[in-house]
């Protein structure tokens, strides 16, 4: 595991400030080393202790601190499961650290108006599964959504394995609360499905990495849960094939809910370190599934996708015959993170996005950097977004030809008029990279942005790369 | 007709400013009071005539412009195909209006990627035409897509019939070009379809009504298009009814591309004064489609929906039996608007948006507020979104009861967690209720942004309320 070790950067929070830190939340509020300790990392593995953390109840709490925070100059750094992979939880300037996992309320399902209310500090698969038994379905779903918060995942705009068909948390939100930074509490969004009044702040929030407001509660857009589900996989000699068949897919009138890319190395990888995978070996494999109400419909979809595949090429096509082999197929593609962490104990993860037709040029980009520096690199991911993982491996801990391959492999993906990251954030550990992406204009117009909501920058600052402490 | 006759706010441009804007656009400007006159309209009916027209051919002419209005102070209004129906393109404070109507390019359509690249000033239908040949489609569809140009439509984030299904247009932009109000021109977005790069200003410049930026190119995402539709009326004698079977639609699995209602005032309208539409009476109609791509499929679909449409209680179901049929009940649907002119000649339209539980009673809220003061109030609109056009009809122009009446419908709207405009925007009519609905450290928010972008306040000063001459 890669893990920083970083001092706090600032002196400890002492006298009055302290004592107005715990009138706000009496023994919810810690300096104790432990705590300190506990919530200084993420799933960046990066160390990063705040001074303090806090607990809040309520968005009323939320809102002293920040006008504490204010009047302080201390950094505020909120925080849900600590899943995130960029850093967006990291207390990077010392500071107090806001988990908001005691508010965790399920607030009201409103079948009638098929919206969910909640707090930000709900585990989203908790949240996933309540609506499930109700026949609800809540789309994103992110590998971690087991334990990544809510608010989390919309800090982020997290996406996951069904985004090819159902979007990403932005089309998934209705409104939100939020505390600004200057502790002022604001609402967002109606329950009006469609809504032209004012400039539209949900999206601007939503995926803004608890840089500009805090979210206290926010309502959701949910549909029916679609009950019914069919899977299988397509092989292939060659990536360009594969890709040829994700486009031919996207336009035969049936959208997948799945539509994922797996490579031979990751096959190769699962085989050797997940316990009865037995895989197929493929240059390129597809993993395709379709969803819906009925048996029947969903296994036409099913069938109308695999005659797809098989005219662009496909060397084999393999059904899951039952629902346990769909769900093994699944959670061979979870778990090949884990098993890569087998062949080197070091990852780095790149979620680069790139147009569909600039897939397979990309991974050919991604296999020639590894090579250039001799780094395992291995690839799957969402091809039906065209966003894709791509992995190197190394033995070295902060190996510097990684930095070297990631920057280059963002470079290309600019290139190829992509993205840098497609579902993962910017954080910390891609905000050196951001102007490879963002005009100098347009950079400052974010820049501007963070400092009209947050001209102290005490929320969340060094995140992002807009605010003076940036990496 | 509605018309408001306003002499320019503002003394002629004169001297060393027209010299200047004559050295940027040669023979594409005019003082001339005749083109001062063509573009003074939208579809409010106010008049407003501007100081100059200018008709750019590209992004430089328009940074050039910009940078030449923040030099001498001169407001710029930025036009579309002007059918906005809430006073957007309307030069207020006379200066200058910026017609988009020569950067009316296609400029590429991108098969493999489903995506399509034009100019803004092409008209929306002229696009999904061409689009349509190519078995490409773009869903938005307001109901002025012949004329509307396709960057007044993102500006206004538009609707139209099919959002049910489809969504609205923020939902299908990809990226813009587009020039800052200092001239600065900036690319927001790229060709990747998830992208989390920064703060997304996609979403806010979308729906922003010209007061943001100027939007010179823009991306759009494309899905197969729909070959098959079918459609059937169900009349109800009870609104509510009707509204039970709207959310039972929405929770059956099957979502239709449109989900209209129209009352009996509308229908007795309709049959009275469109030619040949011979429709049946009822308290409400649904008016359903399903789109696909097989016959069965679509087919299939109806029959579902019809099915959930009788067990909820409706009276009546007739199938269109043909496409002629179906696209008569379309053109009927589509002329409500013009016969309605035929009852009384003046007519104030909103675009009220609750959430489905409360289109019934807010139904009820409008006819009763009509009855207080004498007002034929006729309803009809996209049930699907709970975006309910409420039509006022008076003898008398700017009777001063539809104000009273206006007013009382937006806080009635508000009241059932509802929006004051689902797809018209802002812009001039709505300026004076924002505050119903937005609170005003949200409001403080959004005028900080309006001058964070806009410092001078030269881009489409007095929309949405936010500057200094807002109404």
């Amino acid at each position: 595991m890669t893990v920083s070790s970083n001092p706090p950067k600032t002196s400890p929070i002492l006298g009055e400030a302290l004592r107005e830190l715990k009138a706000i939340f009496g023994e919810r509020v810690s300096t104790r080393e432990e705590d300190l300790l506990t919530y200084a990392f993420d799933a960046t593995r990066q160390e990063y202790p705040p001074q303090a953390v806090a607990w809040p109840m309520n968005e009323d709490e939320i809102s002293a601190l920040m006008r504490w925070a204010n009047r302080h100059h201390v950094p505020i750094y909120p925080r849900g499961g600590g899943t995130g992979f960029t850093g967006g939880a990291l207390a990077l300037n010392g500071g107090v650290t806001v988990s908001l996992e005691k508010m965790e309320a399920l607030i009201e399902i409103d079948e009638t108006n098929r919206l969910v209310t909640a707090q930000p500090g709900i585990p989203l698969g908790d949240l996933k599964s309540a609506l499930q038994k109700k026949g609800l379905f809540y789309p994103p779903d992110p590998s971690s959504a087991k334990t990544a918060s809510l608010g989390g995942t919309l800090a982020e705009c997290a996406g996951g394995l069904n985004c090819v068909k159902y979007g990403v948390t932005k089309d998934w939100v209705q409104s939100i609360r939020a505390v600004l930074p200057n502790g002022e509490i604001t609402q967002v969004g109606t329950k009006a499905r469609k809504n032209v009044v004012g400039y539209d702040l949900l999206p601007l929030l939503i995926g803004s990495e608890g840089t500009l407001a805090i979210i206290t509660e926010c309502t959701l857009r949910l549909i029916p849960y679609p009950t019914r589900r069919a899977a299988f996989i397509a092989l292939y000699d060659k990536v360009s094939e594969a890709m040829t068949s994700v486009q031919a897919i996207l336009m035969s009138g049936v959208t997948p809910s799945a539509l994922e890319f797996i490579d031979r190395r990751c096959l190769e990888a699962a085989n050797a370190h997940i316990k009865g995978a037995d895989m197929p070996l493929a240059e390129a494999m597809l993993l395709v599934e379709t969803d819906g109400f009925e048996d029947q419909r969903v296994r036409d979809d099913l069938n109308r996708l695999q005659a797809v595949c098989r005219e662009r090429g496909a060397r084999e096509i393999r059904d899951s015959q039952s629902e346990e082999e769909r769900m093994k197929l699944w959670s061979i593609r979870k778990n090949l993170s884990p098993a890569m962490h087998a062949i080197a104990p070091y990852k780095t993860n790149e979620d680069i996005c790139v147009p569909i037709s600039e897939i397979s040029g990309i991974l050919d980009d991604a296999y020639a950097i590894g090579e250039r520096y001799q780094i395992a690199t291995l690839c799957f991911g969402h091809a039906g977004d065209g966003n894709i993982h791509v992995n190197f491996m190394t033995h070295v801990e902060h190996d510097p030809n990684v930095e070297k391959a990631v920057a280059e492999l963002f470079e290309a993906t600019v290139k190829r008029d992509g993205s840098i990251s497609g579902e993962h954030g910017i954080g910390v550990t891609k905000a050196p990279y951001i102007s490879l992406e963002i005009g100098e204009s347009t950079r400052e117009l974010l820049a501007g942005l963070k400092r009209l909501f947050d001209p102290n920058d005490v929320l969340n600052p060094g995140k992002i790369a807009f605010s003076p402490q940036a990496i």
